[in-house]
């Protein structure tokens, strides 16, 4: 199967342009998503379980080496093969430019929300970190019927969180007295924060029997208090993605209450710049690269010089 | 209520003398216990769901301000007084001297392994640290069904766990190549150590969503590699003991599969001796003071020298 495609490294969506005999999922024309799965065993005990992401032998969309032993280079073309398994359906009303980054960003928040128990209505979440998946976190939360409180360490983001995203409050991470006041309130935290940060302050928002959900993932080693965990019976976990299944199931979720990423689409020769403005976090809230007409514009030069 | 006792200071067992008027639990001549606690608020959210173990005005046995003002002070006398919500009834073959140490010891690791997800039958279950709590959950897990690894930094536990407690098979923690061939196989991880320890080779043993449960709890915090949870879906979670009706849950639960704790018994006047071979580790697994004789021994040599 083919397709041309808006593209985040491996957050994908493109137009359907070519099916196998056997493919039943999709036909030409029809708007999909690659995310950052292109394969697995499909016999293991996670695979079973809708869970590819955890299967030992999952193929990754970049960096992997796939089943005919080439690498796997990610969404940096216009055209794409994939197995039907691998593909996500974008119902109409879901963008491919702003679609796209749910493929990753999106599933990585809204599977532990489901899994951790966090997307009952009426719950309390933090969603800590606004960047590329918090401010998803922060949709797909309220979304879900919560009262949502964005933790940042920039005093700055309160009414970017509170007026744009619609969350009901804002702590600054490292205000004490903020966080003391709002102290055992939380059903749930979904930590996007990917530096090393003290977890002490998180778990004391939690409620007993409170879940802190790791899906930044700091280099270092984060400092777990053992007492913090026990006394009131918390959770620290972590999540990778979701499985293929289940991505579909926020995709449809996330069409059904108009949610997408906040991104800036930009061509190709841009690209360079855009690295330097992810470095500083000056982009809100995921870059796009439209690969499409970035290729076209190639094209155009590249013939026009001849 | 009064009643005399055998005691590990908040696991206190003996035997009712009296009973007030509306008391409908027991009746004079029973076998019951005390634990942990012996007051909450009984209203707030925990409460209500019988997690009295969470409540923010929980007393605890010892080193509490009870509702009158006065401290608790444990179980260092021949009578007792405490509410009925918090007396644990023995079953008739429940011993009260090796059944004391249930009321903290049984539940810390029971309670953990009943909300986790732990007890269902055919799960793997690694108990770290042979001691006091190891020794009870290595028999509960056995109980539930489940495949039972003891993981213990000393080798001359392996008989011990294998032959005595019926483990089905001993990892020495520090031995990397016997922790490699384990790795990803087990549901879950009752963690008792008490001591700073690296959980990054426990969270290798789990498999995908797998739960490391801490019940001991080092002073100092403990290094969590943010990658070894995302990876995998897994969890790292704490517990403190359990709410009175899962206590009396998990006493009847025991009794039934001939679970008690393994002790010696001794009376007050070893109690400093028996400190230092504690500080050694040089008990299995519970020291129980049987304060009745105890206390009938000092009223003896009293009238004698009168």
């Amino acid at each position: 199967m083919f397709y041309y495609l808006h593209t985040y490294t491996h957050e994908i969506a493109g137009e359907v342009t070519e099916v196998g005999s056997k493919v039943t999922k999709v036909k030409p024309g029809d708007k999909v998503g690659v995310g950052c799965l292109v394969g697995a065993c499909h016999s293991c005990e996670n695979c079973t379980a809708d869970l590819e992401n955890h299967c030992p032998q999952v193929i990754q969309t970049y960096n992997s080496i796939d089943v005919d032993g080439t690498m796997t280079y990610g969404g940096y073309s216009d055209h794409m093969v994939a197995r039907e398994r691998y593909i996500v359906r974008f119902p109409e009303n879901m963008p491919l430019d702003a679609g796209a980054p749910l493929l990753c960003a999106g599933i990585t928040v809204y599977s532990p929300m489901k899994y951790y128990g966090l997307s009952e209505p009426g719950m309390h979440i933090a969603v800590v970190g606004l960047g590329g998946l918090g401010h998803v976190a922060v949709k797909f939360a309220k979304a879900f019927g919560a009262r949502v409180t964005v933790v940042s360490t920039s005093p700055k983001k309160e009414e970017e969180a509170l007026k744009r995203l619609g969350a009901d409050s804002f702590l600054v991470s490292t205000n004490m007295d903020q966080l003391k006041k709002e102290q055992f309130t939380l059903d749930g935290i979904i930590d996007t924060v990917s530096a090393v940060h003290p977890l002490l302050p998180l778990l004391g928002l939690l409620k007993a029997n409170g879940k802190l959900i790791l899906v930044g993932a700091p280099e270092k080693p984060l400092e777990l208090p053992a007492f913090s965990v026990i006394m009131g019976r918390k959770t620290v976990a972590g999540s990778n993605i979701g499985g293929m299944k289940e991505t579909q199931e926020m995709i449809d979720f996330a069409a059904k209450h108009n949610i997408t990423a906040d991104i800036e689409i930009i061509k190709a020769d841009y690209l360079n710049t855009a690295m330097e403005r992810l470095a500083k976090g000056d982009v809100r809230y995921r870059f796009v690269i439209d690969i499409a007409n970035s290729v076209a514009d190639i094209y155009r030069e590249t013939t026009q010089r001849k």
